[in-house]
């Protein structure tokens, strides 16, 4: 539908979030609408604007010309809006029930308007209120199984598939990753962010060789190899969930990147919302990592064996090799982002919301220990299985 | 400078090719001059635009919007011109003794009018001829080395490289080097093309498991990684040589690619040479492959050491690992060159000109096991050097 607005790009205000919902015809001529600013991101305004009789609200989301973290000094690019919009209706041809429905979208303001989910809670804060959330695992291994293999050179014409890489070409969020989660926190880097407490640790990781070249090489793997279209930033702060449903949203980070980013993204902060609680209540953040790998291989190889274009999708070991390199390269991911989210710029609510100061350092040790060794040992685990194992000797070395 | 010309597509004739000279100024106006129709390609119209007193020329080259190869069948988008073009300009901003110049480029008619290099010989032909161009390895392995350096995320900002990237998206081309290279020939595919008596040998390999998973790793890596700006067809085809220089032609095909690519597929056209001689005559070959190596690698990391950008660059192992892996791809991709120039759509003069008849299917026996034994020794072979033996062995094992 046409709408007139202004083709400058200037911040919405809450009145402004209104007026866009009236022009789009979201509510009934006439409803009472009320608009409250939500964002609690580093690089957005969310609005909700919702109908006071019914309740019913919907989201205008806009991307700021900056990050809110590092204050106006960091600017970013607006063309982040069109990355996650359409990001958003390319996972929806795949997986509608995983992603809010977008309403429309505006290139000039860098608006998205979409499906309000604010009866579900963002999944980070459910894991540290002690939720378990019983599907979502199951529901992000389908997400990522179904959005990786459709986009894939296995799952879609690979002309085409090229074509959808260069439309998601992201080098302005690509840069975020590749500095916060793959370069900063193992280097003496201004961006890094703890207490003084664990200088020491902190030092041994920015003078280990070993695990320096490790990070490199899966620093490598981001730069340079396309498999999918991965969502980029799917940590537990990207879900919304209740015991029924699972959403991932905000794909601004969306790029032509590895199979495993997203899977080992995701693992890590299961496992650093493990490192924030009592040993007896970790089991079930193992399980969901156990079902996350085992419901994306599952659906990942049902599609291949009944959808895969390549000539060369009966091959004996293709999918074995393919997997293998997965899990592997997802282990590896997994490590870089949980030492990214103890030493480095953004941190994550688990770990730093321990409110006892030394049982937060202990957690935090941890954290780096099991970092490096997920990092140096990704080649050596045959299951997801064995992270328990990996978790309990990283906490046991570290108190002996 | 503005020129006038037609907006609208059409093949240019040895007049319009003329005309076009005289409109860009590129010889003193009145001077008398000559035009041929050279090409010999399978994609392109090629004039050559020559001076009659001095005899010095021109090249105006056209993309056909069709490949000739079969006919105006298979069509072909003519952005490859504008590939074309600008692939030159990027390699001539770092090599621009091995490229030609470019002097103009007009995408809506699909011309690129550049440097004649008709005082050279095209590689391949001279090298039939038994000719050996000292120069030749040095020459290409200090252009890979500088243009893959150059264009990866090593050698240039890494936003910047990925806007490159996008710029090159290749589809139409990149999918004939599938085609072609990657599948076709490990199938019974109608594409393929060879004589009746080699049908076992053929047989042998369209059956052979093996082959069949690790030829499809060596395509999955093409389709997937993007490490550099290559030419990706760098055969001694696109090669202009003489004892003093070497000019590289025709990157059509350029994208962002593996790093090993171009250096396979040189390797193989040398040993596709190697194996129409007699034996005593192929030490000059296998030279050129140890000196392409010796030259790239050694380039290579100098500017490793000298000019790179990314902080991990110190990071002991890495470029070890950078150079390990590229030369395992460049074995296996040139055993895939091997295998697609032997029976596939696309064959080499090298082995179709053998005169006798059993001489020219022994030697594409040769060929088929040779490109084999690349492709599944590839993580074996520990240098270059070794290439020579299992060159022997192959010819041994055949002869056995």
């Amino acid at each position: 539908m046409p709408v007139s607005h202004p083709t400058v790009y200037e911040p919405l205000t809450e009145q402004g979030a209104i007026s866009l919902a009236v022009r789009l015809g979201l509510f009934p001529e006439g409803t009472p609408l009320a608009c409250r600013e939500i964002g609690d991101g580093n690089l957005n305004l969310v609005f909700r604007v919702v109908d006071q009789q019914t309740k019913k609200g919907i989201i205008v989301k806009q991307a700021l010309p900056y990050a809110k973290v590092v204050g106006e000094s960091w600017p970013l690019t607006l063309k982040r809006a069109v990355i996650e919009s359409n990001a958003l209706r390319t996972f929806a041809s795949y997986v509608p029930q995983y992603v809010p429905k977008v309403y429309y979208s505006d290139e000039s303001l860098a608006i998205t308007v979409m499906e309000d989910l604010s009866h579900l809670q963002i999944a980070r804060k459910g894991l540290i209120e002690g939720k378990t959330y019983p599907l979502l695992s199951q529901h992000i291994g389908e997400f990522i199984a179904k959005t990786s293999f459709y986009t894939s050179d296995f799952g879609m014409n690979q002309q085409e598939k090229k074509q959808l890489a260069q439309s998601f070409v992201n080098p302005e969020l690509c840069k975020i990753t590749e500095d916060l989660v793959f370069t900063d926190p193992f280097f003496n880097h201004e961006t890094n962010n703890f207490e003084d407490e664990l200088r020491d640790d902190v030092e041994a990781l920015w003078n280990d060789d070993k695990l320096h070249l490790e990070a490199a090489k899966l620093k490598r793997k981001f730069l340079t190899e396309g498999d999918a279209l991965i969502h980029g930033d799917l940590h537990t702060g990207s879900i919304f969930a209740s015991d029924e449903e699972t959403k991932i949203i905000d794909p601004e980070f969306a790029f032509y990147g590895p199979f495993g980013f997203d899977i080992g993204q995701f693992f890590a902060n299961l496992l650093l919302n493990a490192l924030s609680r009592p040993e007896q209540q970790q089991e079930p953040l193992f399980a969901h990592i156990d079902k996350t790998w085992d419901v994306f291989s599952t659906v990942f190889s049902d599609l291949w064996r009944t959808h895969n274009v390549e000539p060369y999708a009966k091959t004996e070991g293709l999918l074995e090799d393919v997997l293998h390199h997965t899990f592997i390269d997802a282990i590896g991911f997994a490590g870089c982002e949980v030492i990214r989210r103890t030493i480095g710029l953004a941190h994550v609510a688990d770990l730093d919301g321990i409110e006892d100061k030394e049982e937060r350092l202990q957690a935090k040790r941890y954290a780096l220990r099991l970092g490096r060794s997920l990092i140096l040992q990704r080649e050596t685990l045959s299951s997801t299985k064995e992270i328990r194992s990996l978790f309990a000797q990283t906490v046991l070395a570290a108190t002996n």
